[in-house]
């Protein structure tokens, strides 16, 4: 077999984690598997090195911090490797340059377009365990790119992809996928398995545990993926073809904080109107998350949207600078709101699910600002403060512990 | 002009200390000059470096060595060019793939072979200054290797003679090239000009200010060496063609601390033997250098030679080891010992040097255990106890400081 593991920062934070993370490669290798490595950058080594740039340039230039940043997982990678040579084993540590991984050219933002397999295969033709650094590439002007925060996820699935490996073994600090954060809810269950529909719902929706693209990436080229502890044992969860899990109505609760509400009143009700507003925001990086549009009196109308809480500052000054293009009366702004969601590929063809997850909502006393739904998941903007009984209350409802409500 | 700048490690080791370094180059670049930049890692980086690996293998791979020793370069090359840009200039920095500085395959001590120029043109043409990782490369197998410390004044020589560079100049803490250490002798003069090969003596026999291998490049490629200091405005010492240079008897004095001297006594005088003791000991790599044999009594020989103090106990371990072999009757060996050299290209035509030298020393009170001598220097071995009153005496003696001791 080949398998490819993932291990992210804190796993290899200091010496001592480092053979810890090496004992459980040598394991698979042992057990006469191929194996390639993907590591993050130890512990705080990026935020130390994002720091170290800011006092010299809070406003460097994306390509220069790809340069610096990409520092920190080369040095993961060759202490690995030094560690697994101190073990007795061939190993060799490789960056995105020597596998050669392209992506676009966008810094602090790339997306993998190939991956080489030839100095991998060569690598593991030598018997040799193979340690690559994650979240990293190369455009086709040569310069170090990164795929952003959470990026070694999709390095790994994309290596594995390329290399068409058996098994990618994501390794994290917890022991699987949740029906929730366990953090929150107490009885919050691990599931054994999910489809690539939902877990890409629940990454995109805020569970931290897989980065979304990777989860897109799996799906598309049929990745067997496992997310599972580095520190335990546990079988972890399985992450693989929709049709082949058994098909449960709601997957799980997910939630994100830190969000911030940004309402447009008053704009003239003609087309192109919100073309105008989320272009200007697009332009700039701001992401813009759920949406509502309601007709007001006079032929006018209101939009609300979500915005990540951080950058709500920026967006209001570039809604008030291009007020000319968008002729509203009215722009307000509310702090303080988080996005709470329910995710599952059975809700589809199985009706009421909403109005449940409404009158949970009811019950934890949480008042709904926004709601957005897709054929898989229902997103409600509520007040942070209510996000947590919210939680409890819907976990409690659909009675994701026991995982007795299952489709038909 | 193009001028080709390189700062060592102490000239980038903080951000203010960055920004002094990129005001001296905006300088260079606002004179309309092109300006290409070579970087040693921060301060004591490569140190922490090599303590990190150390925790985890003592004997890590010398492959994994430099995988993890060359983000240091590459960190600091990323920090500069940022505070360039603060500053309003456009900057890029590249590493040693990216240069493609191609080197010979050994890790940790690697020679360059070929640098490419497109890239680096490339960005010239483009009005970029251009900021190049020091110290590293990249061998036949896609691997990174490093050129050993000092390496980065051998990156900067040989950037400036692929580029046909107008001038190269290295910046130290020292303002140029003093004719003894001024630490130890107080009125010792900095030298206006000095000639390649003098330079090359001086840097092979302990003084520090130049890496031994760039100034040999330098001569090669008749690249114009400037060594400058980072923190005065003075002029520096220009290393260029011997001729060119006004001819002093001796350019300066050095000395290397930190020597033994191993003695085999008892030695059948026979051919082979001592290419036996030699040739076991640089399989090693350990380096021999001073060498003396007398004939003793029977048909026996005794050889004395020179090796670094840290070397000692492997030295002598080694020696005993293949004691059937070398057939000795004795090997001991003295601690404590230490070279000091004088250079100087006129002296080849000049008889007495060697005579003045000594008179110097037997002044000084110095007991001389060992001579060596070639056509532009002569090197003594005492104890280390009397280096300095030696080194003050020679300085005296050869009248130095006043440059009236010149060659016809």
């Amino acid at each position: 077999m080949l398998v490819v593991q993932k291990f992210g920062g804190s796993s290899v934070a200091n010496a001592e984690r480092i053979f810890n993370v090496a004992k459980r490669i040598t394991e698979t290798y042992d057990s006469g598997n191929g194996v390639v490595v993907i590591l993050s950058a130890q512990g705080d080594t990026t935020d130390e090195l994002i720091e170290k740039a800011k006092e010299i340039n809070p406003n460097a230039s994306k390509r220069e911090m790809d340069m610096l940043l990409s520092t920190g997982e080369q040095q993961s990678v060759a202490l690995m490797a030094m560690a697994l040579e101190k073990m007795g084993y061939n190993a060799v540590s490789l960056n995105a340059m020597q596998v050669g991984i392209a992506t676009t050219s966008v810094h602090s933002n790339a997306k993998i377009k190939t991956i080489g397999r030839e100095r991998i295969l060569r690598e593991l033709e030598r018997k040799n365990i193979v340690v690559i650094t994650g979240f990293q590439g190369i455009n086709k002007y040569d310069d170090i790119t990164t795929l952003g925060r959470g990026g070694s996820d999709t390095s790994a699935v994309a290596i594995a992809a390329i290399l068409g490996a058996d098994l990618c073994e994501i390794y994290t600090d917890v022991d699987g996928v949740y029906t929730a954060d366990p953090r929150i809810v107490k009885n919050a269950k691990k599931l054994d398995e999910i489809g690539y529909s939902d877990m890409a719902e629940l990454a995109s929706l805020g569970a931290k545990v897989l980065h979304t693209r990777s989860v897109e990436l799996a799906q598309k080229y049929n990745v067997e993926l496992v997310v599972r502890s580095s520190l335990t044992r546990d079988k972890g969860t399985v992450v693989k073809e929709d049709y082949k899990v058994e098909k449960m109505l709601i997957s799980g609760v997910a939630s994100d904080k830190k969000q911030a509400i940004i309402t447009i009143r008053g704009i003239d009700d003609q087309p192109g109107r919100a073309f105008e507003v989320f272009s200007i925001l697009e332009k700039h990086n701001i992401s813009v998350d759920i949406i509502a549009q309601s007709n007001g009196i006079n032929n006018t109308a209101s939009i609300s949207f979500t915005v990540e809480a951080d950058d709500k500052t920026a967006a209001l000054e570039l809604l008030k600078k291009h007020s000319n293009l968008i002729q509203a009366k009215e722009i307000t702004s509310t702090d303080g709101v988080a996005k709470v969601s329910i995710v599952g590929a059975g809700m589809a063809t199985h009706p009421g699910v909403a109005s449940l997850m409404f009158e949970a909502l009811y019950d934890a006393g949480a008042n709904i600002k926004m709601i957005s739904t897709s054929e898989i998941k229902i997103s409600v903007v509520v007040e942070e403060k209510d996000v947590e009984n919210a939680i409890v209350a819907i976990h409690d409802k659909f009675n994701l512990a026991s995982n007795s409500m299952r489709k038909n």
